[in-house]
């Protein structure tokens, strides 16, 4: 390993979240140092104050690029982020200065990837509202990481195991969810997912096609959608020489592609998706975004706020995060 | 143990099927002789030529009631169901003397419930369009049971672990399951849960219900039907004391249940319970319909006519089915 190992910059997203405790309890499994070089994007005095909550003594050294970086679990390499009136930062609370650092913290990782310092970006947790309180718009960390990155068309994907799985939708009502379904729009979907697919090391990717009704509607008995809507746009994908299967009644589809039946799937709406990563394993689904210049990873849950910097955060999507960013990156190559 | 054993009627569903091969293969299974009397309700003959495929030859025994079983695994014993025309049917196939057998096999089991003779009965799968060549209207197990048990008010519930599932709705088109939940139908539907969870021997049992929008609309971000319907009928129906929390994001509702902080979800549309009960565990989930004088428990997946009489077909989701009766029986004591 050694000199092959990847640069990783960890965002501690919402410093007054359980980010910080679980990005320095991550860093403390050493199995981690054999697969990357973390460089923690930060406050160093946010990090010593909850380090010393923890009982973590590890010294805390300040890096400014891939080149002065060790990658040893016996020190904590942190990429210093200046942020004003930090000092005033309340653990456990939606805050102003919250906000300000946590994007902060996210366009100097992506300036990090930019420069080539980092070949990827893991990020912990944010909160909407400090963001409001900051007056940043985006809501979120894709729309952020797409707007630092100049990127126009991030993907998610939930990863679980063996199962892979974009969303056509995310955050509408189940309606409207439904309503954004046409044959253009999941066309456009099959071969964004295909390229990506591609770019992720898959020479031919297998997409199977989630089913919106019951049964795939069973033969057009609940609704209609799988045959005026859903078999087209995929007939139309499978003409364009893509391999893609569907639609699949979507209590099936997702424990076939546990089996390896696809490399990816593709669900409808939200909750379909959801429902299957974290019903499946939840502390070990990762979300990844693609499409991006540099690859992101990151834990799926929030920032915890009522157990923030007591020691007691659960740390075990974070080193899943971690570990996938390296697996990731070595399919790439 | 000993004569402490429930006697437990199991049909062979279809015979044309894989339905009689999954009841001999769960039969070779000692373990079970531990928990159950099992009474096969099918055909001698079937039954003699499925075994003749898988090598299984233990003989055949023709039993006509609770007192002449022995019920030990080195026999099988059957209570026969002479059906006309049966020695013409063709395995694996769609036929009307399938279908006439299946509906018999059930006809028959109920029988023997309402007798005494059995404590609960196990279903192996039947098809549809059998079902329909033979001119039975029932479109399915449950409605079958539930006519020839004299039982209008049947209710599925899906048993992946610790999770239990009920539907709001099943067979329903999803944007037709959508204007399918009202608050007096939840409401109903919770009383109902309430009713026969008490049943199962749950003291006060804890109900979740999952909300409909992804993170349960976020505050009415994505969706208004937590705040006007869901909301409503929870509330009421902890008014009558019920213990029913919700609405919950569905992506949540369903780990959380598999933790133990609900007895039972109630899902509002097929495949949000199915897609959790399958992703999770699709060999191990069992169908339990309750509600009827008598249990019935099922296997969740279909009559597999590509694979029928082969000796190749998977008993596990069998096995499960007839180890579930026994431990809601055991229950309901």
């Amino acid at each position: 390993m050694g000199s092959q190992r990847h640069v990783v910059a960890i965002t501690i997203g919402d410093p007054a979240g359980v980010g910080p405790e679980i990005v320095l309890r991550a860093l403390s499994n050493i199995a981690i140092y054999d697969h990357v070089i973390p460089l923690v994007v930060g406050s160093l005095s946010v990090l010593r104050r909850v380090g010393e909550v923890m009982g973590d003594s590890r010294p805390l050294i300040n890096v400014r690029g891939r080149d002065s970086l060790r990658g040893i679990p016996e020190t904590v390499e942190v990429y210093e982020v200046p942020i004003q009136g930090q000092e005033e930062l309340i653990p456990g609370r939606v805050q102003r200065v919250g906000g300000l650092a946590a994007d902060a913290y996210i366009r100097t990782a992506c300036e990090l990837a930019r420069r080539g310092e980092v070949d990827a970006i893991v990020t912990a947790p944010i909160s909407k509202e400090s963001l409001r309180l900051a007056g940043i718009r985006g809501i979120g960390h894709t729309e952020l990481l797409a707007e630092y990155l100049e990127s126009p068309d991030p993907l998610t994907v939930f990863i679980t195991g063996k199962m892979w799985v974009f969303f056509l939708s995310r955050h509408l009502s189940l309606r409207k969810a439904i309503d954004y379904i046409t044959e253009e729009r999941l066309l456009g979907m099959i071969r964004r997912v295909d390229k990506v697919m591609k770019r992720m090391g898959f020479r031919s990717p297998r997409i199977g096609v989630a089913a919106l009704n019951p049964h795939a509607s069973d033969g057009g008995q609940f609704g209609d959608e799988e045959a005026k809507v859903l078999a087209p746009a995929i007939k139309q994908a499978c003409r364009e020489g893509i391999r893609v299967v569907g639609p699949v009644g979507a209590d099936s589809i997702f424990y076939q592609a546990l089996e390896g039946w696809y490399d990816c799937v593709i669900s409808l709406y939200h909750d379909q998706g959801h429902i299957a990563a974290k019903t499946r394993d939840f502390f070990g689904t990762v979300t990844a975004t693609l499409g991006l210049p540099v690859l992101r990873t990151s834990v799926d849950h929030g920032t915890a706020f009522d157990i923030a910097w007591k020691g007691k955060a659960n740390a075990t999507s974070m080193e899943t995060a971690i570990l996938k960013a390296a697996e990731l990156l070595n399919r790439i190559e």
